[in-house]
């Protein structure tokens, strides 16, 4: 069975936890270890969030003032090897084999999505009202208000094709492990000669992983991250866990967004083709795989 | 026929040319236009160094100080995730295909290489005697002269083997151009339970680049930088060029440390087995290759 699992940033670096590589190692860990339980018995492909990391090194880059800022696909692709790196050897390391490999990912975006007339995804370290208004004048950048400051927005297209969709299949059917798209994938756009173009905005993984799991024909679709269950009422007193939900009832839930709200679309669109497609806790992983846990998305 | 291209970290951003993604990508675009005339011919795995990356990642770590600095063998998966990005991008749009991948390679070490009670590779930013007084203090780090300051040194140690080698040799085989094994690899130790474990060092991507040849079974191995070929009394008046040298001849050069040296050691390594190696300017690649530029090595 071919099981795509996409693992949620906060399930890699708990909200509020520093994004020091310390704490991520730990973190990745634990997840490592659910996630060998998986692949021991399955073929197993894992995509994975880079919020943390991608902001952290983008505070980085802004401490560091003697060169220019380093773009958004950049910044997305050094997370893909700083995380893959990580999770690749940990899971390795719990599975007591080596058959686990970590493969770029680029995914085309439509340079037309109505999402880059509206950048939705905050990205980044938080900025006073003026240095907002200079990262404005200066870059181009849109701002937003979160918490107390501002900050960046970027445009969150839909996930189109994955690039290298060809090579991750050659490694599954290798029975290798395969750590890929992370981040949601570098975001390029194909201009009209065919080239690849980075550009500045970010995917949300979920979607991707939807996409990869449907490209590659895969049995089960997993969107692993730190709760338990998708909840009816969330964030109210009544709140009630879900282990079982068709895609018309969560599509008709108010989620979290940015965080449950894409989980659930992508289970949605799983789910619709006919999929096994479950959200749950990673450290659940293979009680969610075997409906023991978690909340499965069923039907239309 | 197989074909292994080590990419001198000069060849991708030239000595004294600000590390800025930019001024990178610029360069790598030239350097893919001259690797995809080979790509186009032959099956190719390239590797390439990291220094002004990691040298610029490490700058940022640096600046940034809320968190704890980056290990090395994070920075250098970073790296890998980065220049691979940019390289992987450049070339299929200069091949006008999409076969061309980019694997996180994980190399393994000897913990017990004598290199590592001998620190030698110059890394990261330069600082003043007080401040390299005091990260060596705080963070055990070996420090040496160069230039006008002090900068950290790390290990270099051998390469031993190639953690992700079945799947580069998969990715071959079924036509994809392969990178990987970038700035000579994340370097790995093995212990005593067989799990890996990254390690504070730089392997060099040379000797990295002729361990992959050899391991691949390639018929030939190219080291590319920015000079056209070795030189007889290197940095004399007398300087000659050399087209052609024996194994022996090349070992008994006088050649520039950290840069030429480790080519024409990682050429002769390769010569020795029988196999093609030549080391020249990555513009000329294809002639390179073809005998009619750069430093063939032969014989024994």
């Amino acid at each position: 069975m071919l099981v795509v699992c996409a693992l949620g940033g906060n399930a890699i670096l708990p909200r509020g936890a520093p994004p020091a590589v310390d704490t991520e190692r730990e973190h990745i860990r634990v997840a490592a270890h659910a996630l060998a339980e998986l692949a021991a018995e399955h073929d197993l492909v894992i995509t994975h969030g880079n919020g943390p990391q991608v902001g952290l090194l983008a505070m980085e880059d802004e401490a560091f003032t003697e060169t220019a800022p380093t773009p958004l696909d950049v910044l997305g692709a050094e997370s893909e090897g700083e995380i893959g790196y990580l999770l690749e050897q940990e899971l390795a390391n719990a599975l007591g084999n080596k058959r686990v490999v970590t493969l770029l990912t680029q995914v085309v975006v439509d340079g037309s999505d109505p999402a880059f007339a509206n950048p939705t995804k905050p990205i980044g370290p938080s900025f006073d009202p003026a240095a907002a208004a200079r990262l404005t004048a200066e870059r181009g950048w849109a701002m937003r208000r979160d918490g107390a400051g501002l900050r960046r927005v970027v445009p969150s297209p839909e996930p189109r094709s994955i690039v290298e969709l060809e090579a991750i299949r050659l490694l599954v059917e290798a029975d290798a492990t395969v750590i890929c798209a992370g981040g949601g994938g570098v975001p390029v756009t194909v201009d009209p000669h065919g080239a690849l173009r980075g550009v500045e905005a970010v995917i949300d993984k979920d979607l991707t992983a939807e996409l990869l799991a449907h490209e590659l024909g895969a049995d089960a679709l997993l969107l692993l991250t730190d709760v338990a269950t998708v909840e009816r009422d969330w964030g109210t007193p009544q709140a009630t866990p879900l282990t079982e939900a068709t895609v018309a009832e969560l599509r008709a839930l108010a989620l979290e967004p940015g965080s449950m709200a894409p989980k659930a679309e992508a289970a949605c669109r799983f789910a619709e083709q006919g999929g096994f497609a479950a959200i749950g806790a990673l450290a659940d992983a293979a009680e969610v795989l075997a409906g023991r846990a978690g909340t499965r998305v069923t039907g239309r």
